[in-house]
C-alpha cells in the first residue's frame, strides 16, 4: 500500500519497525533513519522474516535540508517521527517542503526551556492545509490512545463529558533497587515540576507531587498516583466540548521517589561539574555510569502497565461513567518485539496512526490531534495489533 | 609536672592539645606528632596563649622504630595515642621498648578485617606489668567515660548491677540534607553490621539495626535509638562483676538512615572502581567529593549530644536504678576548642586520663580499661574540664 520513512532509532522506533513489518500489506517499504545508522542497522538485524522491504539511512533530523534530501530520495508516503521532541519542527518543515504526511508521538519542546505546549506545532495548521497534507500529532499512548479513548467515549457513551481522569500506571519491576528507564534528568524534571490540571475553563497549578491519591487498578492493584501535567490535557481541554475538568495521574512508588529525592539532596543529580582528581565531572553523568544501563532493563522487567481514562458526564439525561484502559505486559512485549511495555505502548499506536493515514481512513489536510478523527477504526486496530482494551461502566472514581 | 607525646592530628587530637594547654601545671610540655607535620602545626597555630611548651614532629605511627626514636628524643612521661586504631600495637610496642606509659581512646583493629576486640591489646598485660608501665585503654567517652560511670555506679550506688544500657545520642544538626562526620565507609559499616549485646553470660547477635526503640533524652527529647555492638561491652561484661545484661544504643535519624541506604542501594558507596571516561573511579570516592567536607561541619553544627548509662540492680536489699549522663553542646565546644561535640567528648577524657596518670593517681603496671581504676577523681575532673555530668535515680527505663 505505501512507503514510510521512520526517523529515530530508540526503543519506540524499534517497536514501530517491528509492528510495521508485521503488516507488510500496508507498509510495503520502510526506511529507518537516524543520526547513527548503526543503531538502525541493529534494529533491522533484530527483525524476524518480513515481506516489508526495509532499508536504513543516516540523517541529522536537526537539519531540515538533510531530511528533505532523504525524503526526495526515498519518496515515502508518510514520515513517522519517533526521534527527539526537539526535532518535530525541522521534520515538519521537511514534510511541508516535500508534500508528505507527518506523524509524531510527543509534542515539540524547545531544547533550552522544556515546555509541553502544542502552540509551535499548531502554528503549522494553515501551512499543512494549504499543502494538502496531514500532520497527526501525538499518536503514542499518552498522548495518543488517551485521546482516541476520549473521542470514543464522546461518540458512543456521552452527550456531555464533564470530567476526564487519565491514569497511567506502571507496575513494572526490573529487580534493581533503583534504575531509570531513561534520562534521570527527565525523571527529576517530572517529579519536581509543578502539577497542573484543567478546571472550569482555566488551569490550576499545584506544588510538585502535591496531590496524591491511591487507586486500585484492574489487574495491577493499589498504587500511589500523583497529579502531573501531561501534554494531552491541552488538546483535550479544547477538543472535548463542554469539558469541566481534566486531570492526569501517574504512579510513582514511594521507593522510587525516595531514591530520586536522596540523590537530588546529596547533589548526585546535579549537572554542575565538580572538580574530581583534576577533572570536571557533572555528578549526574557519574551517577548514570553507576546506575544500571537503561538498555539492560528490557529483558528483566516483569509486571504490567495499565493506562486508561475515566469519564464522567451525562447520556440521555442520566449520569454516566465509563472507564476504558489497556493492560500491557512487560515480558510479553519484550518477547514479541524486544522492547518492554513503555516503548511498546507508544510504538504500537504510532504504527496504527500511520496505517490509518496510509489507508486514507485518517486523512484531512491540516495539523490534528488524534481525538479529532473518528476513533472507531483506531479502537479496532488496538485490539488487533497488541493493545486490546477493556471497559467498565462502574469504575472506582477519583474524588 | 610532666611531658606528653600526642600522636595523631585529627579532630580528637585538636581537642586533647587544647585541653592539655589549659592545664600547663600538669602538661608542662607536649609534642604533637603525626605523619603530616603540617597538620600538627595547624593545630598548634590555632592554640590560644599557653604556658605549656608545645612542639611538633613528623612520625609514621605504623613504624615502631620511628615512634621509639621520637620517644627517645622527646623523653615524654606518657604517650597519648589519638592516631588510627590500626596503630595501637606499634605504638604500644614503642612504649614497651622505651618504658613509657600509654593511653588510647579506641581499641586496636586489624586494618584488613575490622573487628572490635580487646584481645590483641589485652595480650600485652604481662609485658606492661613486667616493664613497670601503665597502659590505659579506651579513655575517650564511649569507651571511656561510660566505663568510669559504671565503676562510679558500682562503687557508690549498687551492691549488684544487673543491667547497663549505654545510650549515645547525637542531636546535632549541620543543616545539610546529608553529610557524614567522618568516613562514609565507617558510617555504613556501623549500620550494616550485626548488632550484639551481652545477656546471661553470653553474646546475643541481632540483624543490623534490628532492635529499635524510642527514648526521651533529657534536654534532647525523643530520638530513635538502635542497638549496636560497641567495644566497651567486652570489657564491662568482664569488669562489672555479676552483670546480667549490657546493651549499647545509638541514635540515628530516619533521614540519615534513608540517605545512607539509598546511596548504598544505587552503588554510590561501593569501593569497587567503575570505568568512567577512561578512568577507574571508586564511587565512594566520587561521593565524598560531592558531599560536604566533614571539616566544614564543625562551625555550623548546632544542638547537643547526650551520652550516658542507665544502671539497674540492687542496693541494701532493694531495687535501685541510676542514670548518669553528660550533655555536650556542639556550638559551645566549637567556640572553646574549634571542634564540635563528637571530638570534644572523646578528647577531654583522653586528657583527663593522661592527667591522672601523670599525677600518679591512676597508675599501676599493666594494661587496664578505665573501669578498673577508682572513678572518683575522673568524675571530679569531668566536672572541672568541660564535661559535667547529671544524675537521676528515677530515669525512664528501656524494656
Amino acid at each position: 500500500m505505501g512507503k514510510a520513512l521512520i526517523i529515530g532509532a530508540g526503543g519506540v522506533s524499534n517497536v514501530v519497525v517491528h509492528k510495521c513489518c508485521q503488516n507488510p500489506d500496508v507498509f510495503e517499504e520502510i526506511c529507518l533513519a537516524s543520526r547513527t545508522k548503526a543503531k538502525c542497522d541493529a534494529i533491522v538485524a533484530s527483525l524476524p522474516e518480513t515481506k516489508t522491504k526495509v532499508t536504513t539511512a543516516q540523517v541529522d533530523a536537526d537539519n531540515t535540508q538533510e531530511v528533505v534530501d532523504l525524503i526526495r530520495s526515498f519518496q515515502p508516503d508518510i514520515v513517522i517521527n519517533v526521534a527527539l521532541p526537539y526535532q518535530d519542527l525541522t521534520i515538519m518543515d521537511a514534510c511541508l517542503e516535500t508534500g508528505v504526511d507527518y506523524l509524531d508521538t510527543a509534542n515539540y519542546e524547545p531544547p533550552d526551556v522544556p515546555k509541553f505546549e502544542y502552540k509551535w506545532q499548531w502554528a503549522y495548521r494553515e501551512k499543512f492545509k494549504k499543502a494538502g497534507i496531514t500532520a497527526l500529532l501525538g499518536s503514542g499512548f499518552d498522548p495518543g490512545v488517551t485521546g482516541v479513548f476520549s473521542a470514543y467515549a464522546q461518540k458512543h457513551y456521552f452527550d456531555e463529558i464533564h470530567t476526564i481522569d487519565i491514569l497511567d500506571a506502571n507496575a513494572g519491576d526490573h529487580g534493581y533497587s533503583f534504575a531509570t528507564n531513561f534520562n534521570p534528568e527527565i525523571n527529576i524534571r517530572e517529579i519536581t515540576a509543578n502539577g497542573r490540571y484543567f478546571k472550569d475553563g482555566h488551569w490550576v497549578e499545584t506544588e510538585p507531587l502535591e496531590i496524591k491519591k491511591v487507586y486500585d487498578f484492574p489487574q495491577i492493584g493499589e498504587k500511589d498516583i500523583y497529579l502531573l501535567y501531561h501534554e494531552e490535557l491541552e488538546s483535550l481541554s479544547q477538543n472535548i466540548k463542554g469539558i469541566k475538568q481534566i486531570r492526569f495521574w501517574m504512579t510513582f512508588s514511594q521507593k522510587y521517589l525516595t531514591h530520586l529525592n536522596v540523590l537530588q539532596n546529596v547533589g548526585m543529580t546535579s549537572i554542575e561539574p565538580i572538580e574530581f582528581e583534576g577533572k570536571q565531572i557533572a555528578p549526574i553523568h557519574f551517577l548514570k555510569a553507576v546506575l544500571p544501563d537503561p538498555a539492560s532493563l528490557g529483558p528483566r522487567t516483569k509486571g504490567k502497565t495499565n493506562i486508561g481514562c475515566i469519564f464522567q458526564g451525562r447520556k440521555d439525561g442520566k449520569p454516566q461513567t465509563y472507564y476504558v484502559y489497556n493492560i500491557c505486559d512487560h515480558e510479553e512485549a519484550y518477547r514479541e518485539v524486544g522492547s518492554q511495555a513503555i516503548s511498546y505502548t507508544t510504538g504500537v499506536p504510532a504504527m496504527i496512526g500511520a496505517m490509518l493515514m496510509l489507508q486514507g481512513t485518517w486523512k484531512k489536510p491540516g495539523v490534528y490531534n488524534v481525538e479529532e478523527f473518528d476513533p472507531d477504526p483506531f479502537m479496532d486496530a488496538l485490539n488487533k495489533h497488541g493493545l486490546p482494551w477493556h471497559e467498565s461502566f462502574e469504575p472506582t472514581l477519583l474524588d
